[in-house]
This record gives structure tokens, C-alpha cells and sequence, in this order.
């Protein structure tokens, strides 16, 4: 987390309007580990109280925001900006989704390089002047029928994207609560004991299709990945069912 | 996009409270292709207009919201559900990312599945007996020391990865406005004219390292992916220095 946040890209809000947002795009970067906020010309100066309260407390866990008056001056110890932009620039430069560039920029900082991800203000967008000044535009694919996305949502795919690049969350795993996963003689033992329950009640009386029934009853315990405890659960379970079966047959004879 | 929307999985916010969320979930799905959005026991009742306003036009671009009264009825028609959860919820289930969510749904909408994502209330989260109502537990890998995400934003998370999950977006494209990439005959040409016109001003007249610059300057033009209007203007640059100079050559010779 640390070595993450000293080299992790910085981001650059051009000329923003809302303190809200602004506040909401901080929120969104500490929330992937970014903590290098820089305003351009921000519209209502700064500090803003209207940001602060948006940001629910990340600013006291970042460094100080910077202020710029110039997105040249923004942008100058960085070594490669991506724009963010929803619409066709008619500009001759590369353009990448969020996704691309969030695995492109792990690369280049390895190879030294400092990045930073710039955003233009509500509604207008990056002004051309200030896309001339990255070299690479950044789009977020979505539903081209509804685009509209606030800047801390923009914030928050660029910075999603980001983060995953980085995350080393395995994409599946069975949480067991701390009991281990049943070894396969836990479950042919429970097999065993379900199987000659079922026989004794008479569920397994077709001699012909008891072979086939008696797998997909094993397919469907395979299926639920069970744990040691879960088998010690079903064992009590099919153990009960059978004793009230076999209490409710010894009423019925004994009221013959 | 039709097809897309008539399979794509369910948002099922279990008692949302605030109508703001609810209006912001909404436009986070419509963003990411989502339209069925089925609420349970929402606080403030349905329709909300705080919920309306939030949703900047989204409700008018989806079909009705569904209200239901119980969890278990609002994923009564769906095969798998996944419920969204922050916290180690002591149960034994399987918990998956976001994005593997994502791919995993949608192969199992290939196989006839219908899916549910299912969000708790905000602060509070799913309860348990919520969550034995889902298949699999969805966890958004973020900042651990600062996971604090609104039902907007969450929804948007989830719902982005889904969209992504069907995108055919290249990750990186050159725009080129129109004009076609330049051909290497073109790009010869134009090193052709430069290094003509560096040896006619002397920069190149050091014969040892000639060749080594020369490659090094090549090497710079090749990086740039050049266009065929590109080339022409860098023709057109060349000429116009190379006619400044000797211009101003001719201007000093005739005054001396």
C-alpha cells in the first residue's frame, strides 16, 4: 500500500465546479489508493467547505490537495498524462479504455515513469488546448444509449480500474468459515449412510433405477463443495429423519 | 443492446432508505446496460421523487421498478443471485470479485440463467438471512483502510464490471481523424528530405557520429506512428526552416 501510494498516479481535476465533486472524486481516489489530488483553476477557490464535506473524511488521510493555475503547470513533473474524455476529439493520438490504461501505466511507472490521470469539468469536458498537453485519451467504455457520468463516478472507474491492476484478490474462493473442506472419504462414508438409510425406507426399492438415482444423489453432494462440519450437519440430519421414520412405524404398529 | 438488456442480470436493493441511492443506482445501471430494477421494502415507499430527481432521466429509459415486500419474492424468478457484501459473513459460501461475477454470469445466462445482484441498505448491509437467499457473496476489492462506498457507487462497480464483461472496445486504438496511417515509403521519404537538408546546415556534419544520430532521429519518427497529413506537415516544416535559413544566409552574405 505504501510503495503503491508514493508511485501511484496522480489526478488532475481541470477547472472544476462543483465542490461536491470535488469531494466525491477524493473520496473515489482514496477508496483505490490514489492520494495525488490536483485542482486547475477550481471555480470556487480552495479550500472548499462544500468538498470537504463531500469527501467524508478522505482529505485527513492525503497528502495536501495542489493547487494549479494552469493545467501545463498541473501536469509538469509528469512523465505521461492520460485525458479522460467522452467524445471524438478529431485529434490525431492514441485511445485507450480505462482498463488498458491502468495495466499501461503499472508498466511505465516500473520503468520510471509518473502518470497522471486529467479530467475536465462538468459537463464541457477537457477543452482541446489542455488534450494537446496528454498523450493518450482515456475513454470508460459504457451504454452509449446513457453516458452520463458525474465526476466522481469518472473518477471512480478510472480509479477502479486502477486498483484492480494492482489487487491480487483471487477472482473465486469458497469462504468455510474455518472448517476444512470434507476429504472424499468424509463423503463417501455420509454416501454410505444416506444410501443404506434410503435402502432401509424402501426410496431405493427400484432394483433397475437405483444405480442412477444413487449417482445424481452423489452429483448433487459433489456440487455443494461440502465441509467437514456440513457433513457432520448432514450426517444428524439423515440420522433424525430415520429415527422419526422408524418412531413413527413402531407407533403405527403398536396402535394395530 | 436489446438483447443484452431483455437477459441482463437483475439490481435488487434490499430496503433502501434513501431515495438519492435509489435515483443513483438507477443511473448507474442504465450507464452499464441494466434496466430491471426490483426494490424491497424501500423505506420511504414507491414512487420516491428524491429518486426521480437523483436519477437524471434513467427511470424514463427502463421499464417500471419492481417493489416487493419480501426478499425471497424479489428473486423468486431468478436462478443464480449474488449478494454484494463488504464484511467476512461467518458463512460457508463461495465469494467471487466483481469482475469474475461478471464473466461468471454471463456464461450463466448463456446457459439460461436469469441473475440478480443483490445490494443491502446503506450502513447496514445484507443480513444474513438475506445472504442465504443468494448463491454467492460479491466483494469489490478496494483500499482496505478506506472501502467506504455509497449504494450509488457500489451499483455503478458492479454494473461496470458487467458491461466490460460484454465490451468489444480494442484497448488502445490510434485515432487518426481520417487520414491513414503513413506507409514506410512515405516515412523513407520524409527521413530523405530531413537528413538532406541536416547535411546542408552542417548538423549532421560530424561523419563519426552521422550514422548513430540519423538512426536515433529515425527511431523518433517511427515512435510517433505518424499519419500521411503528418508527414506532409513535418515536408512542409522542414522546407519553410531550411528556406528561413538560407534566406537569412543570403540576407547575411548580401550585407557583408
Amino acid at each position: 500500500m505504501t510503495e503503491a501510494v508514493t508511485t501511484a498516479p496522480a489526478i488532475i481535476l481541470v477547472t472544476p465546479q462543483m465542490g461536491e465533486n470535488i469531494g466525491a472524486a477524493a473520496r473515489a481516489m482514496l477508496n483505490c489508493g490514489l492520494v495525488d489530488l490536483r485542482l486547475v483553476a477550481p471555480r470556487d477557490g480552495w479550500p472548499n467547505i462544500k468538498a470537504e464535506r463531500a469527501a467524508v473524511g478522505a482529505f485527513e488521510m492525503m497528502p495536501p490537495v495542489k493547487v494549479f493555475a494552469t493545467t501545463a503547470e498541473a501536469v509538469a513533473d509528469l512523465t505521461h498524462v492520460y485525458a479522460t474524455t467522452a467524445r471524438d476529439r478529431r485529434m490525431v493520438k492514441p485511445i485507450v479504455t480505462a482498463r488498458h490504461a491502468a495495466t499501461e501505466a503499472r508498466i511505465k511507472i516500473t520503468e520510471g515513469g509518473k502518470i497522471g490521470f486529467m479530467f475536465g469539468p462538468e459537463r464541457a469536458g477537457l477543452l482541446n488546448d489542455d488534450l494537446s498537453l496528454a498523450d493518450t485519451l482515456l475513454t470508460v467504455p459504457l451504454n452509449p444509449a446513457f453516458t452520463s457520468l458525474n465526476l466522481g463516478q469518472a473518477v471512480l472507474l478510472v480509479g477502479y480500474e486502477w486498483y484492480q491492476s494492482g489487487d491480487t484478490t483471487p477472482g473465486s474462493v469458497l469462504e468455510t468459515n474455518g472448517s476444512p473442506p470434507a476429504t472424499k472419504e468424509q463423503l463417501i462414508n455420509f454416501f454410505a449412510h444416506l444410501e443404506r438409510e434410503l435402502d432401509a425406507c424402501g426410496f431405493l426399492r427400484n432394483e433397475e433405477a437405483r444405480p442412477n438415482m444413487v449417482r445424481n444423489l452423489r452429483n448433487m453432494w459433489h456440487r455443494a463443495n461440502l465441509t467437514e462440519q456440513e457433513i457432520r450437519t448432514l450426517h444428524g440430519v439423515v440420522k433424525e429423519l430415520a429415527s422419526l421414520r422408524q418412531a413413527r412405524k413402531a407407533a403405527a404398529e403398536s396402535s394395530d
